[in-house]
């Protein structure tokens, strides 16, 4: 089992972070970072994975509803026109969200997050983040949408547990182990949601998986399974855990800075456990399509898996 | 050309929408309307378009800036964290938007729209409408996502000039026109996307097509055409014209309740047209993403067309 | 001691919100409610009573962080210019807030809340509440501002204890006891203002007064003191106690739609009991300037008491 | 008349910004400003004015309509509760606003405007305009409110013209012949009301007084005017004329950051001006109370003059 395998040192998280880097690795193209390895192939290739023409949905409810886990919740308001002089009407609505946090599915741009050793590829954050948006990094960056094969690693069923638990995090080692139980071969640009069981997890734990100082997930020696791999994109619905033993600001999240990765927090994985269940197999099409925000670090996404 | 054909009388259009409604059609899925001609075996006809792997962003940017065009601005605000305990630190922004108008690319859900025979599927928007949201024909009917077959007429390619006009409308007919001409069969459940020049017209018109009491665009004539063909989504730059000569609070609009269409409006159509035309093909996969709203009169979307 | 006072029954408490109402009281001036206590003789008067010139703030400060009594926490984001052609710059900024609530001091217009039997006046909330605001007893009615005596009622000295409790409610005959104690005579139009001692139980209570199942404060029997003294303005840092022991959707709260009193919610009072200790009396001349919002129900304010 | 008068160079209007600066004159109280000269004294002088009891708002409506003048509108949404386990119900509501602009009624902070050489008090944007807003001269330096003696100048009336023009703006030796005209003696940390007749012109202008690059207003000659009286507060319903002929970035916006005075923009004079006339005197006890913002750079106030 995981606990067998011998925790990486502060030393070891330190140098996945900094000395694995992909800084400059895609020259002037950078600022869209490791969807760059999503090439047109790479598209191509994906589309041919609808064969059903199944649909799921990887999105939570707009997070309308305050909660420890929905601490700024989003703004939901309508309108009703009183009708207009050919009668008629029309109903309208504000959508307000401050989306980063532990409720909303989102996408994080690589401008989102950086340790003190810098931003991904190399920027400084004084210079970047502006009161207007972020001038590198940012996730228009990635306005032609994400669009690659997706593969879901369940983790809950390699474990024959329900979920993941703060005892017994999710390991780098296990993802490997878990995509060779699935039969699934890692390609560059592939898109890994790793499936932990949140939905479950909330249910036996009063409603909720975060919100709190402790949440389990995914630990720091998933880095370099990110990085090995040449993974694109990382959706999650259990994210890194905490608190970090590493005295490191951010934990997996550090793949944004470090590798270009983009992560999608939140993402509603269970039934997507369930319909890979179902198709037989766990890779599929993925798409992701941000907001065209400019500078934005991000936006709230539905992201689509098709069988 | 256009104007050749005799234009509908008011009887005729009325007619469009009230006689040839699709009311009913769908049964117990009705809230999803037109987009139930998406069937999974749409979807994998679909994705078989994608062969160059070129895709295309069909949103303009989140609309930040007022103009006559962009009467409500979304709000876009940014906030950098101070650092951490660990050091690093992180960006956040703040999205808000009043998405319909003429300015940010959305689509609209089936409960946007009414005139005085009812809203879709016969509902009553006394009851639909409420201050939480719409209890039928909400977005989130659609928060599986939209994947089918789009298919660009070029208007302005046909016509030989840069852009519609005022003084000449697009016709359905002349869709119709446009699609033989580009070598297009519509079939059941096609996304059409109409490009009517938006982008020309604005630089030739001190930046605006909208914003005020005209507005060149699609006839009412068209009517008939989506209905025909069973277009499930209908996406457009310029939109319907302005005013109507019909007496009707929606014209083009009016699919939605009365056929149960989506519309995209104010979508981004000149890069699509460029690409339709480099890659010597007018159909593509499209994907539509709309945010997971519940009782949402629709979302912001930004929808991609892949090669 | 409050305890040795029998408690009204349902039926008296049921009556002060039914046979007691003031609707119609104020003919064609309804909407402004109990305000129109506030007479310009009565504004006269209070001004008399700046003697010192000392000015106390009422308000919280605008909420924007989470937590169990701010679930809903106000946005407030900066923006700074990047300068202009004439160099120089500026800073602005946004507020959103949904001020209803434990946290923003606020006050509640007369169309914020009613029970089975009706709106303040006797209106239906079915009429008078749209989409666009409310047809009655908006906020705006009182946007010349209120402008009157104001008397602090300080609870937690008369009792010679820190704060009020959930075991000890403050009750209507006590609020009587503690005037008399202060030497206050009550006069028409007075706003009253009960200090509870909400900051210091907060200190004593992790940080919060609100946002439970439970929070302590004034009992319905309250009710009546407000009606016969005929109080226009009742400003509280506890509010009405929860959970309700009579099935009424409001208590104290009733106040508004029976009577036409206006509510500043959430006040800050323990600088207020400071000062009046201070200046050795407790009455004093007291502003509430509403935002002027058509048809609103409420606003955030920063009530002002000059002595 | 105004003309007559030599206007200042561009040296002499420099010289206002840079040589007569108020910085370091209130030491350690700085933040507050000019709000300084509100003594206590000022204060129950001020409250002494009120004679008549009239009160009169100074607040334009809640700007939630589109228009040339208001870019940037407002949010107002409601929301109806559908009422409870014990019945009743409640309404609440939304408001957002960006209140800088022209044309919701708002207090401009010390923190709000600079030029090159700085901003209030000698401070640098940089280091004082954060992402959590300002820390130095934010609005909650005024949280205790501003009651002081107000004083109308009724610059239409003085000319006998509706309303100050783009030809002839209001100059600072104007306002001293309008103050004698109207028998008044300015005093130290008085606030003073330029009413320039926005409301009249708008009438006759298409429903506007600004949003274009040309407005009438307040000339850069007043800015000695608001020194030389050490004005407290300035309200104008019209603002500095725009553009300026002097290069700078501010015109008499400038004293902000000069010489600590808080500006109230866009504030409704005319029915000041009309209450003025009938009351027969041109001074009123004014009070303004900002939302308690930490750090804002200002806030939408309703201020109130009463008499």
């Amino acid at each position: 089992m995981a606990q067998q395998h011998p925790l990486p040192s502060k030393a070891e998280v330190d140098s996945y972070l900094r000395d694995r880097r992909n800084w400059g690795r895609w020259g002037s193209k950078g600022g869209a970072g490791a969807i760059n390895l999503i090439t047109p192939q790479k598209r191509v290739a994906a589309a041919r994975l609808v064969r059903s023409g199944r649909a799921v949905c990887l999105s939570r409810p707009f997070p309308v509803t305050p909660s420890v886990e929905n601490a700024r919740p989003a703004q939901h308001y309508m309108w009703r026109s009183p009708g207009g002089p050919n009668g008629g009407g029309a109903a309208f609505d504000y959508y307000g969200i401050y989306y980063h946090g532990q409720s909303a599915t989102h996408i994080d741009a690589l401008c989102h997050t950086w340790d003190d050793n810098g931003m991904w590829d190399g920027k400084d954050s004084s210079d970047v983040i502006t009161f207007s948006g972020a001038k590198y990094g940012g996730i228009d960056e990635w306005r032609d949408g994400i669009l690659t094969r997706g593969v879901l690693l369940d983790v809950p069923k390699y474990r024959g547990k329900p979920y993941v638990t703060l005892e017994e995090p999710v390991h780098g080692w296990e993802l490997d182990a878990v995509a060779a139980s699935q039969g699934l071969k890692l390609e560059p640009g592939d898109a890994v949601a790793v499936y932990s069981g949140r939905e479950a997890y909330a249910r036996d734990h009063e409603g909720f998986w975060g919100g709190g100082p402790q949440r389990p997930g995914l630990h720091e020696s998933c880095l370099p399974f990110l990085r090995d791999h040449d993974v694109s994109v990382l959706l999650w619905d259990m994210m890194d855990i905490r608190p970090t033993q590493y005295q490191i600001p951010w934990g997996v999240h550090g793949a944004i800075f470090a590798y270009g990765v983009a992560l999608v927090d939140n993402a509603l994985l269970e039934p997507l456990a369930k319909a890979c269940a179902e198709e037989g197999r766990y890779e599929f099409m993925l798409t992701i399509s941000p907001l065209n925000v400019a500078g934005g670090t991000g936006s709230p996404v539905n992201p689509i898996a098709v069988f």
